[in-house]
């Protein structure tokens, strides 16, 4: 039993193993508050959401247990999956005699709702039995049945029970008799269950799991669900060159395309993988990480097209993100996998769970005239279970290990034994990270003397520095991990030091919702600007891109680093009554105020109002015509 | 017979009457081609089309003559009534034997489809007769029978059959019958049927049609058809604030409220027109007069949401923006009506259809990158004959008259015959308007001496004077009609100079999407830089803000002023791989060059490729950091 989120420790083709959610203790003050809030606010509210809505009593409605109809929508068993996947991880990281008691009773819930043929999915019960598998395209059978296998795998690598898992291969086994070799062609319309079925094979070890995974890409591009990009169906995967469609499943398939690589090491697989990762981070990711930009569909854009108040983002496809990027890290051990990761984790993810645990975002805008709210629950419920099981990942994410010695991937005051080397490591990170950039991390070897320690220098830190029991150990380059290579000694201590900013960004020109506009960055952070903090309303703010200043603000939001500066603020009353005018011709008088940025991941949290995290730029056109100070 | 398109002759609350279209003859380059394209190309190709899709097949198969099922969609009855609409207005303007033989067929076909209760949808027959009227919100029956009644009071206008009249006031009386008061209490969800039923009255004089028409727009906002701002069913009418909603649906009612008004004098009907109006231009209206931002729902956006690559800006509704504007002229004689009118005609809407007049525009970005494609049809063909009957508008929408004297509503070179005071007045245009500012209206009065010469003075001219027979008449205000007083006599000319500009735009500091950037007017029209005239991608120019000048061009795109000016060329290289960086930091070298700006009605007929309206402007951040010259 080990409880890893990705399991590559017998993957032949990943450079890093992942180390278990349960070596790991986090003593921080950004993420150890939020596992346990999700373990005493998050996952109970969110249970309770799933019998109140009938989730659970759709899988009692199936095993017989109750009478009436299906309730809600044909997918709504992915959210009870998810959820169990979500507090299995939870549970192994803490321990919670209330939340094992509420997943236990969910899982016998589930277990029972099992047909004898090992079908599982509450929608196609009694009156629907016979529309099983008849429309792949759209009815996310495998879908279900996927986050059924992640569940599965959570709980056995958890807490040791393996009733999910027999029911997960009951149904696996299904799945691979109707649609394996020799079998039906068919493909699902929304990827998920791809990385599930690897997951599966690496914990049951069964190679037909991996097979069926490996056949759900190949089978793609040949029009079984419609040949549309859309649906990534348009073109095999190994031959994609652009990441289109909808941002999750996109995501998801590339999760699942990467958990394959791992295990066969097929060149043309990560030659797609490569391409798609550097369409989506070139062209088509925003600043905070989130991904897609279309209402319609729930859709990747166009490249470049990155607007900001109709940013659809979902939470999902920034949680998505941030799983893909954890399994390219773990294919290659580069360093700018991690960067990705870290910010979808820490902006575009993180923004869509409240600061309390209990509300969420579904979309994420990057502007907001304050019409914007966090809810507390979904008819399509998939972002609140999805940021919950995130957030449970992330002790399993701090670290990797390969056989050259220990990845430091996150930065968190925490505690972590790692095994290398035939013997272990416990490291204490001491850090007051992601609000300063000082990581000291002292080693203390058990059975093993030589091995490197690789720190993560992110690709965003303005320079870095590297000293080992005091002393210079080199330069350290942005966007690589840094190998201190040594004869390790009981107190050893790595200093890492980062420049975190703050720094305002642009972004290529062709973006054009940003010209002239820039964002501010912390970090790992990006930041808005918030009606909450500002006296001016802050989409008429022109922001002085000189001077700006962090400041440790304990009192705001949960205790945040704040960015300060100077902003013209713009008075638009000459606009009134107007739309468009001739250039230079309405005057706008300005002043010279204060502005207040926080971090993305907190807006939403205070009074409704204002947002902007593509701030207008002061002295340029835009001010009606005025050259500004 | 009077060929007038809204016919307010009788109307207490109008200021205006209009002016048939068959007494007035365009002499210019401009419309009588177009006209002569409507009559010679478009009409033709569309009946085609019309057959071709079976779109007058289901009047064949509702009449019995034609077995098979109804094909397309359930409201394509609607584009055949619109064709037939178009075509009789063309009629009104030009013989054509040819044209009006293939509309008299069509019109045949319509009648024999009628049932003997007076129902007429092709979709809702036979298998589907015990649907109709069950689904008022979404199946677009009324919509249909709209459409039906304009078509039938434009042949009864034109070329004086009654034939469909007949047809069209027994569905009248039978949707009376249902609906009335007393009746059913149904509102459509699309609306096209209030307009129409007041010009049905309008023409036969039955106050039911009005009376119907008004309990249309008073039920509203009861929740009859769900209660949501997407079918402005969210509140009364009369107490609406904004602009919400489906874009074509919302100013179709607003046209359908405008002739109730027109009608009745409601003061607070007129109350919340003007509001709507208001929120309309000075909101959400494009540049071009194209309505509505988003793809999800074919909707207009929140305040300011004006994206320009995701523009979605529907044909219809820029020609459902110059309807209800028409309307609101005719109902006030205030110049702003028509200021608005002349936008979305020559700009938002004309760009719906190609030069060659066969091909169009469903949605009309104001941005792209080349892959934006004129189609010959649609599946949901609603556009091509609503700018087809637009078009044919044209001859009829350039006077209007009123007790005191005549309105020179648009300029174009033509001659016209106008009553007024008892008598009639020929008037002569002659100007090379939209490509020069000089008009003289040459008057040549019959049986009256002394009326009022009304001479539009569009808000766009940068400086406007007014001379009689050679003498100054005084200042001439942008935006308002100028008021020539005098006795005429034969040979008086009346000559007004308009400085056209060029000029450039920006917009409100809330349109996010045009920060730092500049559209370019020239008279009426909205210019665009599209890659065929620039040797350089038009998304890496950066336009110098001064300097422009206008340039006729008699070899392009059919005899275009074409504006140019110089700009930079940025040399986006440095940005290869990259997404965002921090401010200035990516070197933007720039050279300078001439840069092309052509009318954006004709975008989009030539190779495809980049095309901006909002081009970025030069001297700016946004170029790397720089500050160029």
């Amino acid at each position: 039993m080990r409880a890893v989120i990705v399991d590559t420790t017998s993957s032949p083709f990943a450079r890093l193993r992942p180390v278990p959610v349960s070596s790991v203790r986090l003593e921080d003050g950004f993420w150890a508050p939020r596992l346990e809030r999700l373990v005493k606010v998050t996952l109970p509210t969110q249970h309770e959401l799933l019998e109140e809505t009938g989730r659970i009593d759709n899988f009692r409605r199936a095993a017989g247990k109750l009478r009436g109809p299906f309730r809600g929508l044909y997918f709504n068993d992915s959210d009870v999956y998810k959820w169990v996947e979500a507090a299995q991880w939870a549970l192994a990281y803490a321990r919670d005699e209330g939340l094992k008691r509420l997943v236990d009773s969910v899982v016998a819930e589930i277990v029972a709702a099992q047909d004898a043929d090992g079908y599982l999915n509450t929608y196609f019960t009694f009156e629907r039995r016979g529309e099983r598998w008849t429309n792949l395209r759209d009815m996310h059978e495998m879908y279900c049945a996927g986050h059924l296998f992640q569940a599965a795998v959570a709980r056995a690598r958890s807490t040791g029970e393996t009733d999910l898992l027999a029911a997960a291969t009951r149904f696996a086994d299904h799945i691979y008799g109707v649609f394996g070799p020799g079998g039906r062609e068919g493909v699902d319309g929304h990827p998920e269950v791809e990385m599930a079925l690897v997951e599966l094979y690496r914990q049951v070890g069964r190679r037909e799991y991996l097979q069926l995974a490996q056949l759900l890409i190949e089978r793609r591009g040949r029009g079984l669900i419609g040949g549309s990009p859309y649906h990534l169906d348009h073109a095999p995967f190994k031959q994609l060159r652009e990441i289109t469609g909808h941002a999750v499943r996109a995501l998801y398939l590339c999760c699942g395309a990467a958990d394959v690589y791992m295990e066969t090491g097929d060149p043309e697989l990560w030659a797609a993988l490569d391409r798609l990762w550097h369409d989506l981070v070139e062209r088509k990711m925003y600043v905070t990480g989130g991904v897609g930009s279309r209402y319609e569909g729930e859709a990747i854009g166009d490249a470049y097209e990155l607007p900001n108040e109709r940013a659809y983002a979902e939470t999902c496809a920034a949680v998505a993100n941030a799983m893909w990027n954890w399994r390219m890290l773990l294919a290659t051990g580069a360093a700018e996998y991690a960067d990705v990761m870290e910010l979808a984790l820490y902006n575009g993810a993180l923004a869509g769970i409240s600061l309390s645990g209990d509300r969420y975002f579904y979309v994420n805008p990057l502007a907001d005239r304050g019409r914007h709210r966090r809810q507390r629950w979904f008819e399509c419920a998939c972002c609140p279970p999805n940021i919950a099981r995130l957030i449970a990942y992330v002790p399993g994410m701090l670290y990797a290990r390969s056989g050259e010695g220990v990845y430091v991937v996150l930065y968190a005051a925490s505690r972590a034994r790692v095994e290398v080397g035939g013997g272990a490591v416990e490291l204490v990170q001491r850090t007051r990270y992601p609000w300063e950039g000082v990581v000291e991390v002292e080693v203390r070897p058990e059975g093993v003397d030589e091995f490197s320690l690789y720190l993560r220098v992110p690709s965003w830190a303005r320079s870095a520095r590297v000293e080992v029991n005091g002393r210079g150990a080199g330069p350290a380059r942005p966007g690589s991990f840094f190998e201190v290579r040594r004869r390790w000694r009981e107190g050893d201590v790595v200093r890492l030091g980062l420049d975190m900013g703050p720094t305002l960004l642009e972004s290529h020109p062709w973006v054009s919702y940003n010209t002239c506009r820039a964002a501010i960055r912390y970090g790992p952070l990006i930041y808005c600007l918030e009606q909450a903090d500002n006296g001016h309303d802050v989409w008429s703010l022109a922001i002085v891109p000189e001077g700006l200043r962090a400041e440790w603000r304990p009192d705001l939001l949960g205790g945040v680093v704040a960015v300060r500066g100077r902003a013209l603020a713009l008075d638009l009353s000459g606009w009134a009554g107007k739309l468009y005018a001739p250039l230079g011709s309405v005057e706008v008088p300005a002043r010279e105020v204060e502005f207040t940025a926080v971090p993305y991941y907190a807006w939403g949290n205070r009074e409704p109002g204002p947002m902007v995290v593509w701030a207008r730029l002061a002295g340029r056109r835009g001010e009606g015509g005025q050259t500004l100070a």
